[in-house]
C-alpha cells in the first residue's frame, strides 16, 4: 500500500453546521470529529419575511472551518496517543449547493463589506432558497429555444435552486448588489479558495461538480453557458460571463496548498494540499465506496441519489435526472445525480408540525414504534412526497403534499408510515427511471442522518424497492469522501480506487425486502404512480375512481392476513 | 289559534342517549329537557372485532323512554309553577335511521329472549352499522337490472346502511337469528309501537319515512319490493315480505294511545295520542319550519338534508339523492333527503386520533380559533370529506378522505380549517344537485350540534355556498319536531302549518357570505370537483396536472391581499 501521510482531514458544510472529520488513510478509521455550528440566523440559516429566502453569512464559513478544525484537532490528540496535527497530510472540503455567493474584485465575499454586512442578497444564497422561481422559470424557456442541449443535461427543467437563477433573482431584486459584484462563486469552490488564498478571480479554481450540476457547465458546448445566450437573459448576466473560470476541473486536484495564515489559525502544518472541493453528496457518494452499478442515496432532510457511468461510452440522457456531468463524482465517469426534496423533512412536518398527541405521543421514537408494528397496507393510505416539491423525476417545485385514504379511525402511526413509504415510492421512482435509461442499478448504498437513525425507513426502502438496502460503515460519509479526496490530493493513495478500497466500506447489517410485503408494494406502488402521473404530468389523462377502492382492497386484504 | 293541549313531548333518539323534550304548543316554548344515555356497549353503540359493526340493545331505547321522560316532567315540574303531568297531549318519537331490529311473531325484539340477549345479530343494526356492503351491491345490481324504478328513487344505489341490506346480511351471517325473527321493525317504528301497545305484527304502524326512505317502499309499486324481486335475493328475503305492513303512514297519524302501563311508568297520562315515527332528520325538519323551498341541514357527526316539493305536481329524479319520498316530512309533499356521510365526525377525528400537539393545542376550541385568524385560501390546502365514504351525490362508502396541498409548513389550524371547506363545498354540490333537477332552493336553516357550536363552520358554509346560512331557532330540533308531530295528533293545532307557524322559528343572527371569501371559494370549489369528479366517478376522463398549481396561486395571493 503506497501510504505517505497517516492522516487526512475532511470539511463538511452542512445547512446548519460545519464538521472537520480526521480520518486514517490506511484503515478510514475516523479518529476524531467536531460540530460547529454556525452562529448567523436561525441555525445558522437568515431568513426573511419572504418564507422561499434562506442566506448564510460567509463568517459562518471562515469561522467554522477554524474552530471545527482546532476542536477536531484536540480530539484527535486525546483519542490517539502520540497524534500530531502535522501527520495530517491534505484536506478536503464538501459543501451545500447550489449555495453561490456574490464577490469583490480580489474574490471577497460582498457581506464581508460593512455597508453590505446586514444584506442577505450579498449573503450565501443557501441551497434551499427558492425566491428565484421566476428566473428559473425564464432561464428554462429561453433554453428550450435556444440551447436544449442544455437543458437535456439536468433534466429538462433548470431549478430555481440554482447558480443563474439566484444571480438574475438578485439582479432584478437587488441591483446594488449585483452591480457591485465582480462575479459570485459557489461555496464549495469559496472554502478551498479561501484556505489556500486563491480567491482572486484569475487564480480561483472551480470544481465541476457545482458547475456542471448547477450552472450549465459542459466540456460539449465550451464551459458555462455562452454570453450570447446569457445576454438574451439580461446583458449584465452576458458581461458576467466573462468573469466567470473557463475550466472546471475534478477532485483529484488540489487548489493549492494551505496558507500560513490558516496553517496558523487551525494548527494544521502550513502548504498541505486542499482538494478542489465538491458537494456534500457527491463526496458522500465517494465516502460510501461509490462505484459503477451502485447507487448511493444520501438519505437527511432531503435526498441526494448519485451514480456514475464510464465516461468512456456514450450516455443517454435522461428525463427528470438534475444532472449528468462528466467527472463531477470521480474522474473518468460521469456523474448522475438525483434527489428527492424532502424526506427527513417531510417526516420532521409531522412531528414539529403536527406534533400529535403532544410532545411525548408525537415524537419520531413514538411514532416509529407505533409504524413498525403496522403491516404494508393495512392502513389504507397513500401518500405523495412532495412537500416540498419533487426533484427527481418530475423536476417541479410547484407541487405539494398529499396524502390519502383517511378513514375515521385513521391514526397518527399510520400516517408515519404512509410519509414513510411515499418517500419509499419516490425513491423507487428515481431507480426506475435510471435503469429505463440504460444506467443499470446493482446495488443501493446508504447514508445520512436518516438511513442511519431510522431503521424502519430502510426496512421500508427494502420492501419498496424490492432491493437489499446496504449501509456506508461511515456514520459521516460526506465528511469522509472529503477526507478520501484529500487523500488522494497529498499522495497518500494513488487513485480514487485505492483510497475508497482502503477508507469506505460498508456496514456489517443490511436490510433485506421481506417478500410478503414487497409483494403488497406491488400494489401500492401503480397506485402511487398514478397519483404521480396525474398530479405531475401535463399529458396525463385517465381516471382515478380506482384508487381508493383499491386502496381498500388492499387494506382488508392486510387487515385480514 | 285551536290550541287544546297546553304541552307535547317530543322522544328524540340519538346514537348514543335519547331526549325527551317539553314543548309549550302555543309558543314552541321549551319548557324542560332531559337526556338519558345509553347502557350498553360504548355509549350505547355495541361494537365488534369487525370495525363496520355498530349495534345497540333495544332494552336501551324503552329503559331511556321512561328515564328520560321521568327526569323531563320532574324538570317541568321545577321549572314551570302549576305544570301538571297530564296537561301533556301527546307524544312523538324521532330516531336514527334505518336501525331495524328483528322481532317475534308478538313483536317483541329477539334480543329481549335470553338466548339471544348477547347476540348483536338479534340486536337493532344502528344506522351507522357498514356489515353490509356486499349485499347492499347485489340489491343495487339487481335491481339496476329488473327494477330500475326503485333505484331512481334512492339516487341510483342501495345503501349497506338501509334495511334489506341488513336483513340480508343477517340472513347470511346469522341465520339462525334471522330464521328466529317473524320480522322486522324499523326503530322508529318500534317506539311508538311499543308506547302503545301495537308491536304485534297486526298491528303495527309503519311510518313512510323508513320505509320509503330506507326500505323502497312506494305506493307506485304497492309498497314495499315486490316478493318476486326479493326472492330473487334469497327466497327468505321473498317469504319476509308478506309479513311487512301493506300500507305506511305519514306522521299527521297517531299509532295508538299511550298504553296504561306506560303511563305508569313514565307519568304522563293514559291513552294519549303518539304520532307515527320518523327519522331525527325528518323531524328535525319540522322543527326547523321546513316548508317548500327551505333546504333544512341538521349538521352533526354527520348531516341530514332534507327538502320537500309539492306533490301535486311531477318531480324528476335527482341522482345521487338519498330518497325522494311521498309524504316522509309532510303530509302533501315529497320528502327529498340528501347528506353527508360525515361532518362533525371528520373534525373529531383530527381532534380526538391526531390531537395536533397534544390535548390543550388540538381541541376543537384551540383550532378552532387558528383557523378562524386564517383567509380564505391561504392555506393552500384542498380536502375531500369522504373520510366516511360519500352520501350524497355519490353514493359510495368505498370512498375515502383525501388531503393535498401540503407543505412542510402546514398547521393543524390550516388543516383543520381545510376539513371544514371540505364539508362545506360537499354541501354546496349537494345544493347544486338539487337545484340542477329542478328543485329550487331559497333558503338554507340549519340545526344540529355543530351549527350550534360552531359559528366558524357556519361562517364558512356561508362564504362557500354564496348564501346566508340561516339558524333554527331551538337548540333540540329533532326534539321539537317530534313535539310539532304530538301537537298535530293530539289536535293541539289543525295541521302542520299552524303548528309550525306557533311552534318553531329562527334565530336572530344568521350568518352572511363575505363577497371576498366567497370570491376565493369560487376558485377552489371547480378544484375540490375536480377531485370530487376525478376519484369518484367512473365515466371521468382528464388530468389533475393544474390542481396543485392552480391552489399555490390561489394561496399566494390570499397571502399577499
Amino acid at each position: 500500500m503506497s501510504v505517505k501521510g497517516k492522516y487526512t482531514i475532511g470539511l463538511d458544510y452542512g445547512t446548519n453546521s460545519v464538521r472537520a472529520l480526521i480520518v486514517n488513510t490506511a484503515t478510514g478509521e475516523e479518529i476524531a470529529s467536531a460540530v460547529w455550528e454556525y452562529a448567523h440566523g436561525e441555525v445558522g440559516v437568515i431568513l426573511g419575511r419572504d418564507p422561499n429566502l434562506a442566506r448564510q453569512h460567509p463568517e459562518d464559513y471562515l469561522k467554522g472551518a477554524e474552530l471545527a478544525t482546532k476542536q477536531a484537532l484536540a480530539a484527535a490528540r486525546r483519542n490517539v496517543r502520540g497524534f500530531k496535527p502535522d501527520q495530517i497530510a491534505g484536506l478536503g472540503v464538501d459543501t451545500t449547493g447550489s449555495t453561490p455567493l456574490p464577490v469583490d474584485a480580489q474574490g471577497q465575499p460582498l457581506a464581508f463589506q460593512p455597508r453590505f454586512a446586514k444584506n442577505p442578497a450579498a449573503m450565501a444564497w443557501l441551497w434551499k432558497d427558492h425566491t428565484s422561481v421566476n428566473e428559473a422559470a425564464e432561464i428554462t424557456a429561453l433554453a428550450a429555444k435556444l440551447r436544449p442541449q442544455y437543458l437535456a443535461k439536468c433534466g429538462g427543467i433548470y431549478s430555481s435552486e440554482w447558480f443563474f437563477s439566484k444571480i438574475f433573482h438578485c439582479l432584478r431584486t437587488a441591483p446594488g448588489v449585483f452591480d457591485t459584484a465582480h462575479s459570485w462563486v459557489e461555496l464549495a469552490d469559496y472554502v478551498p479558495a479561501a484556505l489556500t488564498g486563491t480567491e482572486h478571480p484569475d487564480k480561483l479554481t472551480v470544481g465541476v461538480c457545482a458547475a456542471g450540476h448547477k450552472a450549465m457547465y459542459n466540456d460539449a458546448w465550451g464551459g458555462y453557458p455562452d454570453a450570447k445566450f446569457l445576454s438574451r437573459l439580461h446583458p449584465k448576466l452576458g458581461a458576467l460571463r466573462v468573469r466567470l473560470r473557463a475550466q472546471a476541473h475534478t477532485i483529484d486536484r488540489a487548489g493549492g496548498g494551505l496558507t500560513p495564515e490558516w496553517a496558523r489559525r487551525t494548527g494544521l502544518a502550513s502548504g498541505i494540499p486542499v482538494a478542489v472541493g465538491a458537494f456534500d453528496a457527491h463526496m458522500g457518494a465517494v465516502g460510501a465506496g461509490i462505484g459503477p452499478g451502485t447507487l448511493v442515496k444520501i438519505i437527511g432532510t432531503s435526498t441526494c441519489d448519485i451514480l456514475i457511468a464510464p465516461n468512456s461510452k456514450p450516455l443517454a440522457d435522461v428525463p427528470g435526472l438534475c444532472g449528468i456531468v462528466n467527472g463531477s463524482v470521480l474522474p473518468g465517469y460521469y456523474g448522475l445525480e438525483a434527489g428527492q426534496s424532502a424526506v427527513g423533512d417531510i417526516f420532521n412536518w409531522l412531528v414539529n408540525y403536527l406534533q400529535p398527541g403532544g410532545p411525548a405521543k408525537g415524537s419520531h421514537e413514538a411514532l416509529t414504534a407505533g409504524a413498525a408494528k403496522l403491516r404494508s397496507g393495512e392502513s389504507g393510505l397513500l401518500a405523495l412526497d412532495w412537500n416540498n416539491g419533487n426533484r427527481t423525476i418530475l423536476v417541479d417545485q410547484r407541487l405539494t403534499g398529499l396524502l390519502m385514504g383517511q378513514t375515521l379511525y385513521t391514526t397518527p402511526a399510520e400516517i408515519y408510515r404512509a410519509l414513510i413509504e411515499a418517500t419509499a415510492f419516490g425513491a423507487l421512482t428515481i431507480i426506475n427511471q435510471f435503469e429505463k435509461y440504460g444506467v443499470k442499478v446493482k446495488q443501493v448504498v446508504n447514508c445520512g442522518g436518516i438511513a442511519e437513525k431510522s431503521p424502519l425507513v430502510m426496512q421500508i426502502y427494502a420492501d419498496v424497492t424490492g432491493r437489499p438496502m446496504k449501509m456506508s460503515r461511515s456514520a459521516q460519509t460526506c465528511a469522509l469522501g472529503a477526507a478520501v479526496a484529500a487523500a488522494v490530493v497529498s499522495g497518500a493513495h494513488k487513485n480514487y480506487a485505492a483510497a475508497q478500497k482502503a477508507m469506505t466500506g460498508l456496514k456489517q447489517r443490511d436490510f433485506r425486502p421481506d417478500p410478503a410485503a414487497h409483494q403488497v408494494y406491488q400494489q401500492l406502488y401503480p397506485l402511487y404512480r398514478q397519483l404521480h402521473d396525474a398530479f405531475g404530468i401535463r399529458t396525463w389523462s385517465g381516471n382515478l375512481h380506482n384508487v381508493m377502492k383499491q386502496l381498500i382492497e388492499i387494506r382488508n386484504t392486510a387487515r385480514n392476513a
